[in-house]
């Protein structure tokens, strides 16, 4: 009796431990292999894979294996999907990630207005790269919980320790990033970047980097050197370009076009105010779009002619914008870029329509990158960047159409796991990481941020 | 040894017995006092008490008995407020709580062609008391979950069972609601009206009737018998005006007008094609406005004329729209409202601001309904309807300007205890209910419900 008690209680205990790490999926977090079992739905935006019901995806390492039904689970960690959505990760196609910093600064104004008090005095400030670090770790976590796997971070880089201290935290994210690394004329910028390049970018497979710069009549030089150094390190710039009404009269595509930086992968940020000759342009220099109708929202910038890109076959992906626009919700920007075209021409079939968006979010932004041989959707062989999604939740349920429902319903609290290149950085709905700790120094950094402000 | 082994063990229990029911603050589901203590900021909504920092409020029974610094705290359970903001609960101004069944349904559509593949083919459909209680059951607990504590539910009521499903789900939920029964000519509707005044919304504190119609040239005798039903009742009418560009055509002000209609209370749901003079006229009869910016862009119905309103103080408020828009996240719709006058005028002094937006959502909803002296701001002796928000989150944090995060920042997740009438309904970040149970019932009733949409 005695024995068969301890071989009961023994059993018993074996079993709570194999179901405390099933439950937990600490293992999802090394890599290795996981799969998906039995998702009501895989989105897979691979238009010759399609949307499947019920089916398994399959990730091996830091890849996707496999998408389809009855995938073999010897080896891997299994999710279940029942109730669940599982498709391609985020690409956050613009952002300021330190901008955390600033949040609910200024919300009074429009974007020159919102400049001259939240960020301009920062440039000359001792703003360290401890303030960096902090606002932009709490910013990617924060990206994480609402599905984002892949961040552009236009980093005003004020000073060398600041850039540093931007980009660790980018690294430490564990997210594949580009890093827009702001250059100019001073005379510390170039080798900075090149060095860079060199120790962080080449070295980390989920880094690249970008130039970003801000063309303007009174920025010729800062452009041109921009320019400069993004040919040199053969890679894209990154632009703010007729974000705000007022952007116009700066002669910002007569900059860029003299300084020779209209060419394909030049990624223009907002592109509000273009005339119909300019989206000519852009689209015959096969130059990118980053939409950030959140922002253009809150700084009263505009309606972007989003149909009019398209038209043009212009690469245009969504971004955040984040403190620019504050809010961290990957749904909510999705359904803003289709509301504000619906609410502004009273046509529900303008571009975008909901697949639109969602394609614009995913693909959309890896094209738009020149990532879109490695990300953007669920191909077998591309990396593992993606996320599960619950539809079994209060704001989802129930299930009419799910597609339609992930830009109307979803909010950032219904993503339960993301994976970037494989590995779990949400799971079971908590981000990993002490989140506690990091929004304490978070706002010790705004503390201190905020007397440069002198607000 | 061993006696004071058994004391240990002892204090150890009741410790963690202690420790368990203040975490799990189930005493504050009873009434009875609560006092949220330290709360970083209570956000009161009452001019003569504006935004109060580090300060306690008292629930005492269904009212707030007390806000200030250092208030009692004996006999009360205790919410501690450090990082948190206590303000009044949302007033959602227009909803349709049992479109819940038909969330993603024609997303491609404007209001007329949702009308007509979503909602208008039900009527004269058997769906049934059980139907509409699964569908406003999930959304009553959803709109809780967004810190709703008072709804305005347009029902559709498509028999009398049907009305009866939705009006019980509502009462169940425990929220503080406005129940507009739509009304008309058949004659099982007058009678059933009364008798649901005079033994469901009569005996029912939290409960309150409107009649709702719908004006057009060929609803003549609709209107006239619903505005006679709503005299006798001495109850408002509720109706929706002038929301798509194919309104202004049917006539509608005319036939309010000629109903004798257009009088102080008359609830007016969207109103984004009216012309100034017929904004006058509004004004001139205090018909109050319920403005649903996330319902607008979802249907391609436009952009509500809100400054206009505002300049002839009309009485405005919000309302989330139900399957109308999808989004049940009343800081979207408050961060809507906001950005999408800013998007269209390109000027951020626009009306709604921030704070406009919140004293919409709350008192402005209260002056809306009627209830200003019941509801919307946290005055002591007024109904104890209010959130508590979580600002130490990551999408929140840090502390920059509050009040202007919880427009931009804010997610229904950073909701963690809302009260109605002093009942606890969200305790510590979990919706009380059984959630799991209530999303299988809305996915069966919209499985039967889909067949008569023949969708």
């Amino acid at each position: 009796m005695a024995k068969r008690l301890f071989l009961l209680t023994l059993t018993l205990i074996i079993g709570c431990v194999f179901v405390v790490r099933l439950g937990t999926g600490d293992e999802a977090a090394s890599g290795g292999k996981t799969l998906v079992r039995n998702a009501s739905m895989v989105l897979t935006m691979d238009p010759a894979l399609g949307t499947l019901e019920d089916a398994d995806v399959l990730i091996d390492g830091d890849r996707v294996a496999a998408v389809g039904k009855g995938l073999p689970a010897s080896g891997a960690r299994v999710i279940d999907g029942k109730g669940k959505i599982v498709m391609p990760g985020f690409v956050d196609l613009h952002t300021h990630l330190w901008q955390s910093l600033i949040r609910g600064c200024a919300t009074d104004k429009e974007l020159n207005g919102w400049l001259g008090g939240c960020v301009l005095p920062l440039q000359g400030s001792p703003v360290s790269g401890a303030d960096a670090y902090a606002g932009a770790r709490l910013s990617t976590l924060d990206a994480i919980a609402t599905g984002v796997t892949t961040v552009t971070d236009w980093s005003h880089a004020f000073n060398p320790d600041f850039a540093r201290g931007n980009l660790k935290a980018l690294t430490d994210s564990k997210q594949r990033f580009v890093f827009a690394f702001m250059a100019g004329t001073a005379e510390w910028i170039a080798p900075e970047v090149r060095r860079v390049k060199k120790d962080v970018i080449d070295r980390n497979p989920l880094a690249h980097l970008q130039i970003g710069t801000h063309p303007a009549g009174w920025n010729v030089a800062g452009v041109e050197a921009s320019e400069r150094l993004a040919k040199e390190l053969d890679v894209p710039l990154n632009v703010h370009l007729l974000e705000s009404k007022a952007d116009p009269a700066t002669d910002q595509m007569g900059v860029l076009r003299r300084a020779g930086a209209l060419r394909p992968g030049l990624l223009a940020n907002h592109v509000v105010h273009a005339t119909d000759a300019e989206l000519d342009e852009l689209a015959a220099h096969d130059v990118r779009i980053a939409h950030n109708p959140l922002s253009n929202m809150r700084l009263a910038s505009g309606v972007a002619k989003v149909p009019d890109m398209k038209a043009r076959n212009i690469k245009v992906g969504i971004g955040l914008d984040g403190g620019t626009n504050d809010t961290s919700d990957m749904f909510n920007d999705m359904r803003a870029a289709v509301g504000l075209q619906r609410a502004q021409s009273a046509d529900p079939s303008r571009y975008p329509t909901p697949a639109d968006v969602l394609r614009m979010a995913t693909l959309g932004g890896a094209e738009a990158l020149g990532l879109e041989h490695e990300i953007g959707s669920l191909t077998p062989g591309k990396k593992a960047d993606l996320q599960v999604i619950n539809a079994q939740a209060l704001n989802f349920a129930p299930k009419v159409d799910w597609a339609a429902q992930l830009v109307f319903n979803t909010q950032p609290v219904n993503v339960q796991w993301v994976f970037v290149n494989g590995v779990a950085l949400k799971k079971d709905g908590k981000v990993v990481g002490d989140t506690e700790r990091v929004i304490a120094d978070a706002q010790a950094a705004a503390d201190r941020v905020r007397k440069y402000l002198g607000r």
